[in-house]
Order: structure tokens, then sequence, then C-alpha cells
């Protein structure tokens, strides 16, 4: 009885060290985290609600120390960048319906990991589509993923 | 002479641990390794001699995963990175004089960091001058620091 415990013990330890060990493999080529991903198809929801508070808020660190590098050249801060999109999007109908499409994800390290992908912007009345890659860097604090760099062309 | 030794040991090794303290806090704020400027200076030169084969040999990771996203769009390799700045800069006077300007380093874990500054192509002829921003993510593998992804816009 204790051999077939240990036994069941040690053949359990194995198990989950090699899924581990699988997950870790995939993880460096290109799984992208569920929560990033989940978290880019929240932020796709409220782009197209037309709130950039709640977009902004789903996925992006709220820190001085956000970076976001678009049209404008490079912007700091959470509250500038958000300040910046409703500048450049003043309302609905300039915002559009946003796609988001992911590309490809590197985990860097335990902690970071880029994200790589294509926005396309729906628009109607007088706004033309617009289309462009990102890559999104994300560092995983606070027992969740955020994006701390935003560079978006 | 023991007490003295060891007191010695003790508070070398202190000022040895506050030294290592103090450089990772500068260091997850913004100070660019060494290395890694270096080799933008070298990438620099490379490129203000019309050679582009020693511009990306000096920084770029030589692999097909290689990562670049420019106006082209998303390019993964080494090699097709460089057959598309080939086809983009087909001659000294499109390549131009290269001034890299180096903005913000931010050190991501123990082996990557995210590098963001500008770019600026001055140029003569029927060329107009170009501008732009980079965020160059860089990997230190094979005891080296190298650009695994390049987004440039």
């Amino acid at each position: 009885m204790r051999f077939t415990a240990s036994y069941l013990i040690v053949t359990s330890l194995f198990i989950l060290a090699s899924g581990q060990f699988a997950c870790t493999a995939d993880t460096q080529i290109n799984t992208i985290p569920d929560e990033v991903a989940q978290k880019l198809k929240l932020q796709e929801q409220a782009w197209n609600a037309g709130n950039l508070e709640r977009f902004m808020g789903e996925a992006y660190w709220t820190n001085d120390a956000l970076m976001f590098i678009g049209s404008q050249g490079l912007t700091f801060g959470y509250d500038q960048t958000l300040a910046n999109y409703h500048q450049s999007y003043p309302d609905p109908e300039a915002m559009g319906q946003l796609t988001f499409k992911l590309l490809q994800w590197r985990q860097l390290g335990d902690s970071h990991g880029l994200l790589v992908g294509t926005w396309h912007l729906e628009r109607g009345g007088d706004h033309s589509n617009l289309d462009g890659h990102f890559s999104l860097t994300w560092e995983h604090r606070d027992n969740e993923w955020l994006i701390i760099a935003d560079h978006s062309s």
C-alpha cells in the first residue's frame, strides 16, 4: 500500500513535470497566454462600444512610465496616451470598428512577452479605413499581464 | 586579526551588494547597457559607409525567427530583412547618413530589454530626409545582446 501510494505520487509528479516542460516549450514558440488574448478581445469590444477609457483600462499599465509610440511619436504615461486617443478618435464614427489579428507571441523570460499583430479600423462616413501593425510589450505584474509599451504603426 | 578579516570581508560584501542593488535599480529605469549602445554606434558607422551587410551583422540575431516591422509590414528572418533593406536602400545616396538617438531602455527580466529611440536619415539628391521611431527588443544570448525584434516607423 505504501509502495503503491509512493508509486502513484512519483508517477503523478512525473506527469505534472512533463506537462510543465511541454507547456514551457510551447510558450517559447508561439502560444499566446489566454489572459493576453482575452484582454485584447475585451479591448476590441470596448473600442467598438465607443469607450476609450474601458479600451485602455482592459490592458494598459496604469503608470506614468507606460510608453506609446504611434503616429504622434513617443508618448509617456497612461493619462497622456488616453488623451491622445481622445484627440485622434473624438467620436464613435472616427473610432469605427476595430479588429485585432494576433500573429506572434514571444515569451521574454518568465515575466515578459512581445505580441505582434495587425489592427484594422472599419469606418464609415468621411473616415477612411485604417490598417497597421502593433508590437506590444507585456509584463506580468501584480498577478496579471499588462501592456507596458505599445508601438503601433 | 580574524575579527578584522571577517569584518573586512563582511564590509566588502555589503558594499558589493549595495552596488549591485543600486546598479540593478538604475538598470530598471534607464541605463542602456554599454554593449547595446556600442552596437548601435557600429550600426550607424556601417550604414554611413554604405554597408548594409555590416549594418545588420553588428546587432541583429542571425535567425529565421528575427522579426522586423516596417513600412512593408511584418517580415520574418534575417535574410529577408536584409533583402528588404537592399530593396528600400539600393545605393549609398538612398541610404544617406543615419543618426540614432537612444531615448529609453527598459530591462525586461535578466536577459531581455526594450530600447526605444529615433532614427534620422540625412539624404541628398532626389531623396528627402526621413525620420522615425524604433523599438528594438533585445535578447542576451550566447554572451551578447542581439536584436530579436525591430519595429521601426
